[in-house]
């Protein structure tokens, strides 16, 4: 890829697709977002994203854009740019979505994992700044995840190393999304925070959740946790827990620098922090207790401005 | 360290301390062993292992010895040379012993933990021969690792990674050797292998793994099930579906093109592989399905060849 000042990240996700315009130094230029016609198939999809594409490089000359990263859902071959199966998009099962997007637009095209393109993004220019290994996990609806080990971007076969979110913490426990039962994804996403969080409530005689269980989300559980609701206390605290199991497994795993939190429940990362460190220290060897759990400092961007960095030979 | 023919490898272990001369070619040209004065503290220890590396080295010019390779159990901190604490060998706490073994030896010395170094072995002249990811896995009294990803050898913060044993899979489970509870190591490794099949036997009311409690061992069961023994069978099948529950957490968090499978539970690999295929297919994604899990093809002499490798600057 050339030596162009600028890149475009594009972020598809399942509900949004998210476009910035970046600079070498990771700065956001310029960014735009539409509903992802996740329903409408692959070409439909490619279609939108050569849309924002342009849209977010009107008016700068082709000449300066060195090309274009994609974050994606995985599981992905990112060597050669191909969605393998995304199961929030319809259609999408082995769809080489680079070469496809790189024809319409005329622009070099990099795919990757959204976990590893987070984890890039906070690398380069997040809180793993000058750090040789970093473990990123994005805990939202789902959880996954980007490992740095030794200064560089751990890809393994296919590009799918760093599937966190699927690894087994409770021996035939919950079934996850991925039709396995006991995953870290399936106890400590925020889709089983907020079924907990429901559940719970339903029997709580005096909860500030309140009793309508479908207005029930991560961000009531975690502000009502912060004004001294017992319930959400607990909940918050079993979180932490799960989460921190998993942060364990990836010091044992990945031997990190530090250990950084993205996705939506990063929102409440101020609530877990204690409880996450709690478990940490319980559950990790002494050698590893003292790697750091921070918060992605990126927030929403990690994984646009992640993919961007792809682009300019950032991993 | 230069380009001479040889390297002494050393393995240092709780029992046995070994060592070897090996080729540039992997090649095992001599080797010896003496019994660990595991309770003898640092400096006798370091004393056995001079010893060892000059008996191996006898009537062999230093010159076409390119260094000493060790293999050791860990925590350590391989890029110091400096072993954190070693269970198994008393008063080992922060020890530099390749400093040490050096100064004693006038040869350049390189440390790395056992799993790391077995994984090495394997990958240059094992089973993992021209692969890029390889995850290597010793099950024995314990378990350890090392992992091969996108053609390096991992090593992480302080040379830790791959400490693959102590990853939980079983929430709150039975108690590790690290303190920890639910650790892989607590559920499929030799020790909990046998500690199952010894506390299964004396409520069996017909089975030929015998009486007597403490005559009970790995190949005993793995013998019995081969002979068709139900309850050694079904000891089998567990500690088949134990390994595989970790594999499966391997193959999402590395993506290995392989997994090898060493160590002294090793022996019975032909007895548990369609036990450990079945839970991979359970408990893997599609796309991590067709990796194949085979047996540590270098034996015993996986971390003997692997440290000798690393003076050759093979990792």
């Amino acid at each position: 890829m050339t030596g162009a000042p600028l890149a475009i990240g594009l972020d598809l996700g399942g509900t949004q697709l998210r476009a910035a315009l970046v600079s070498r130094s990771g700065e956001v230029l310029k960014r735009t977002a539409v509903a992802t016609a996740a329903s409408a198939g692959p070409e439909a999809v490619v279609g939108q994203l050569a849309e924002v594409a342009r849209e977010i490089a009107e008016g700068v000359a082709l000449a300066e854009i060195a090309g274009v990263g994609i974050s994606a859902p995985g599981p992905l071959d990112a060597v050669n740019g191909r969605i393998i199966w995304a199961p929030t998009l319809a259609g999408f099962r082995d769809v080489p979505i680079a070469a496809l997007l790189a024809q319409r637009l005329g622009l070099p095209v990099r795919l990757e994992n959204d976990g590893i393109a987070a984890a890039l993004g906070e690398w380069r220019f997040g809180a793993g700044r000058a750090l040789s290994n970093l473990a990123y996990v994005t805990v939202s609806t789902g959880i996954g995840g980007g490992v740095v080990c030794d200064g560089r971007v751990l890809r393994g076969r296919r590009g799918m190393a760093g599937h966190v979110g699927h690894m087994t913490i409770v021996e035939d426990g919950d079934i996850c999304s991925c039709g396995n039962s006991g995953c870290w994804e399936a106890y400590a996403s925020g889709t089983a925070f907020t079924r907990r969080a429901r559940l719970r409530a339903t029997d709580a005689a005096d909860t500030l959740l309140g009793e309508d269980m479908e207005a029930i989300d991560a961000r009531r559980v975690f502000e009502a946790a912060a004004r001294g609701d017992p319930l959400a206390g607990e909940l918050v605290a079993e979180e932490a827990d799960y989460l921190g199991i998993g942060i364990a497994n990836l010091l044992h795993l990945y031997s990190p620098d530090i250990v950084i939190i993205g996705g939506g429940m990063a929102n409440g990362f101020g609530e877990m922090q204690e409880g996450i460190a709690r478990r940490v220290q319980r559950s990790a060897m002494p050698a590893f207790r003292d790697v750091p759990v921070v918060r992605a400092e990126l927030g929403d961007n990690s994984g646009l401005i992640g993919a961007a960095a792809m682009v300019f030979g950032e991993g």
